[in-house]
């Protein structure tokens, strides 16, 4: 067979990660640099940038948590197909949790990098709903939590395209084309669940029981939320719920389920951990963490 | 902010998904479908099919198997940067292991789907190389492991796009753009690694001593791997030898770092458990499957 010489190519290697035609998967993959250079990150007028900061980790962390959840299931997934689909889906989340950490420290004036966000912050100073910090539980326990969030985060980031901040409009064009898949692919699974074997259908009901108490969390709005909604920056996830509802109606209806009653949504302020926004977690979360910081901060100065 | 209604978008999530301009990323992940359908699978001439299916599982399970190992990091990665460089790298290597199980199953005439052979066989019936299923270690030696199998899967690749079988060919092609990377990234690690600190440094010494002993099992041609060569089917790995001492003596002299002695290359039959190409496992490898098997197992027949 004919012989290609690679040895020639490697000089050029560096030079052509960054001018590939595969820009897209690879933008935030392999440069070493900074996930939003070249854009203004300059704070929009009549905002507190300490305000966008903690709003951009709010959406961040929702992201980053997830996507670490979703990231356990590679191995484990039923087929191979789904080991792909929801690595893709864990990726997706991975990179909108590092531009959005990396907007909060420009936004905040710290010029902290993502990395500082992820890796040496303890739970407390976390955002993310208590949602995507449970652990996963069975696979429709997991595929329902996904329909549940991403659902909620397609309706969030649709809004905030119109966000006066261009650098979360962007964020938000981008994720949305992302989590319009993440939602279909819910969707499917919640089809062929509960409406394939007897045994499939009961744990599609449990994994609703299971996820439905911390859905009413998703749409209180924080007191911070309200104030970014107000400046035409972020979005009341309050005015989002009338589109969520009909939405995972659709799908329930189609896959043969109910929806849990409204009752069993438990208030956040009703539970002995409180809410995520206000840092408030459980110890799930801390176990998360615990595994994903252990490395970077084995070697807090490593450069290798 | 704008307010777009997205439930009537819903009835169209099936048709969009496969319609979608994003297909590559999602052309293997979200189709509950056939990852060859519409290619014509037939056995070339002169070829026969257990013989083409015993070799797509060598390079198939070459591919699974790396894909779990560099999955484990996802979460472990010393930054966010990696953790998405990690899980694409470990996604392209699920996307190369489908196709080549699913060209498997039409060759051997069993018309097996890639999942019985990811999840339903046992160890010994696995065909990758020993480097493959060795646990991590630290991060340098998986950074080490990653460049000597992405620069010896890059040759082989590379040669085999000429193969006979038009679907090994296809496969190839695609291959060896993924991977491309794949040693690209490797490589822009190790010049961090042995240029970087004392620490880093040493760390790349000694995961360059840990992996070196399974070089040697790489080019060592299988006799079904010959008989394929003469065939134009398959790749005798010997004749990647040079290339790959090339691209390593080149890339380990920018980050300072020496080549291991050739002695240091244990030739795969002076050890205990043998050669992997032969079904020869060590544990490491029965403990990745009870892994990754464990739910599929538990529910052979789910279809949820």
């Amino acid at each position: 067979m004919e012989h290609t010489d690679h040895t020639t190519d490697f000089a050029d290697a560096y030079a052509s990660i960054s001018a590939d035609n595969d820009e897209q998967r690879w933008a935030f993959g392999s440069s070493f640099e900074d996930p939003l250079a070249g854009v203004d990150t300059s704070v929009p007028s009549g905002v507190d940038g300490m305000d966008l900061a903690a709003y951009c980790l709010m959406l961040g962390d929702d992201a980053l948590v997830l996507s670490h959840r979703l990231q356990e299931w590679v191995t484990w997934a039923p087929e191979l197909e789904d080991e792909v689909a929801l690595a893709n889906i864990a990726l997706d989340l991975l990179g909108q949790a590092r531009l959005l950490l990396a907007r909060a420290g420009k936004a905040d004036g710290s010029d902290r990098g993502e990395d500082a966000y992820a890796y040496l912050r303890e739970a407390p100073e976390f955002r993310n709903v208590t949602l995507v910090e449970l652990v996963n539980g069975d696979f429709a326990q997991s595929l329902v939590r996904l329909l549940v969030f991403s659902t909620y985060r397609l309706a969030l980031l649709d809004h905030l395209r119109t966000s006066r901040d261009p650098v979360l409009a962007a964020i938000a064009a981008k994720g949305v084309k992302e989590v319009t898949y993440h939602r279909d692919y819910a969707a499917r699974w919640m089809l062929r669940l509960g409406d394939g074997t007897n045994e499939s259908h009961r744990r599609a009901v449990d994994g609703l029981a299971a996820v439905w108490p911390y859905v009413g969390e998703l749409f209180e709005p924080h007191e911070l939320e309200s104030r970014l909604a107000s400046a035409d920056i972020g979005v009341d996830p309050s005015t989002l719920r009338g589109e969520f509802d009909a939405v995972v109606a659709e799908v329930l209806s189609a896959a043969t389920l109910d929806i849990p009653d409204a009752g069993t949504e438990a208030p956040s302020q009703g539970r002995s951990h409180g809410r995520g926004r206000d840092g408030r977690h459980t110890e799930a979360l801390t176990d998360l963490l615990a595994e994903m910081q252990s490395l970077a901060r084995a070697h807090p100065e490593a450069t290798w």
